[in-house]
């Protein structure tokens, strides 16, 4: 999966993931309200609503990138229908050949992490028959609890030649606050980061390995350090747009074959339409809108190159 | 939430909690032959075989025991089956009184924390109505992300009387792999211990903090001096039996009160049947062998308790 990653990447030309986020907030009233017409205003009416919106945009930039990343929080916020919600969401950009990081940061001691390794990646096991659970392509992963949290994913990865995305340095604010620390020489995000290249050896698909890494586009010098601790990482960075992480930031997260990294924007896509920038569009045009927020994204990361 | 904990760890004189971790292997072929029979050896099946062995073995020992963790990877793993299963394994303890840990580990940047919270503790806004998600008493949380992945839980803790576990020390073999590195003339555990006691002053219960921590039964020693910096925190323990903790590691989690701590046993409890011990019960018997491990628990950490 990682090699169809890199080379939908190529084709696309576009390091771009689209972070499917759905807030209730951002889908247009229009929307909301059909759903809430058939299944009232309920978590079933809410998941109606964000997988309409969600479809909606992916109909509208399914051939502009490779990849979508759906943050499972959005969706478990709402419950089982909106878990559903989630599925049927994973479902679809798998019949438009995106490639779907599933953002659910899973992590936890051995048998339970290959759960959830099964669960997201992999196939479970009933009587005779073995079943896809959410089937995503990739997953991301929390490093706290060590090795024996991660490996269970490497061997459902091997198995399925799928990939996990692990948690180095997040783009959040109050990130510094334990990944920052200094463990001898050096922070314990660059040992987690060493860790990651370690275990990325162990899964290697052509150029990059099945094990990647997330680091934010808030902290860009740490991007730079952190792509040569990693050569072989794909690196999955979130942060751009909404959080203040600029395309001339991006750079660094980059190896000098323009590879190396895919760059995350979620509310500055999906709810581009309310932005003033986009407000042409109207709530009835939100996909539209939509795409003119990814192709604006390409564009400045073309241009960031080229600087 | 963490008053009514203390009061039922009292009243039922058991600091237990029984980890609801249905691993299909743990189910009684005839419990499983019965589920398959109506939805056929599929997620659907799986999920109805799961909840049937929850529902019986809650049934045999929701009146000694205070709490429930129900550990999300075992369901996730089966999909939206499975997790329509979690949520009906949660609305039934609480019919019984129980108090609900959900061990879901989450944890993530700002909004999409607050959207966990909302999902697995609060109330989510649907149009003019408010409902709850997964509606857990409680959810264990990673702290990788810092402060700002932690605050919008307190927020809904704050509002719904919940609270939180926070990961401190795992249980698991690696987990000193980052956890036990020393920075400065601390481990990162204490570190993030220091943060958890923190925390808890935001949110205090009558003697207790809402906000707990997760230390394993593994590191006793550990425990004793983590007791010390999160005096007002409830330690949850796993690791108790099947991983190897003894009753006798115990004593250290918990304050001279004789409260603070609440111990888990998952596969102890609920595969008892399968355990020499208790093999006398056989398959059909197999809830009975539950209650039988639970008493054998409770009399072990009463000994454990008078050494």
């Amino acid at each position: 999966m990682i090699n169809y990653l890199v080379d939908a990447i190529q084709k696309k030309e576009a390091p771009i993931v689209v972070g499917l986020d759905p807030m209730l907030k951002y889908v247009p009233k229009a929307l909301q309200q059909k759903a809430f017409e058939t299944f009232g205003q309920t978590p079933e009416g809410a998941a109606e609503a964000i997988w309409q919106f969600n479809k909606a945009i992916v109909d509208a930039v399914y051939d502009l990138v490779p990849a979508v990343k759906p943050q499972i929080a959005m969706y478990e916020q709402f419950g089982v229908p909106g878990v559903a919600a989630f599925q049927k969401t994973v479902d679809y950009c798998r019949s438009k050949g995106l490639v779907i990081i599933g953002d659910v940061k899973r992590g936890d001691i051995g048998s339970t992490s290959e759960a959830y390794a099964v669960g997201h990646l992999g196939q479970v096991q009933v009587g005779e028959n073995s079943f896809y659970g959410f089937h995503e392509d990739f997953a991301t992963v929390n490093p706290y609890l060590g090795s024996d949290g991660i490996k269970p994913f490497l061997k459902v990865c091997a198995q399925e030649k799928k990939g996990i995305f692990v948690l180095v340095k997040t783009s959040n604010p109050s990130s510094g606050e334990f990944q920052d620390q200094m463990i001898g020489d050096k922070t314990l995000y660059t040992l987690v980061a060493e860790k990651v290249a370690a275990w990325g050896e162990e899964v290697m698909g052509d150029t990059y390995s099945y094990v990647g890494a997330v680091v934010g586009a808030t902290y860009p010098e740490m991007g730079a350090a952190l792509r040569k601790v990693m050569p072989k990482t794909y690196i999955l960075v979130p942060g751009y747009g909404a959080q203040g992480g600029k395309g001339s930031d991006l750079k660094a997260f980059f190896n000098e074959d323009g590879l190396g990294a895919i760059v995350n924007s979620s509310r500055g896509i999906i709810a581009a339409y309310q932005q003033e920038a986009y407000s042409k569009f109207g709530e009835a045009h939100f996909a539209e809108a939509s795409r003119e927020a990814v192709l604006a994204m390409k564009e400045d990361l073309r241009q960031a190159w080229e600087r």
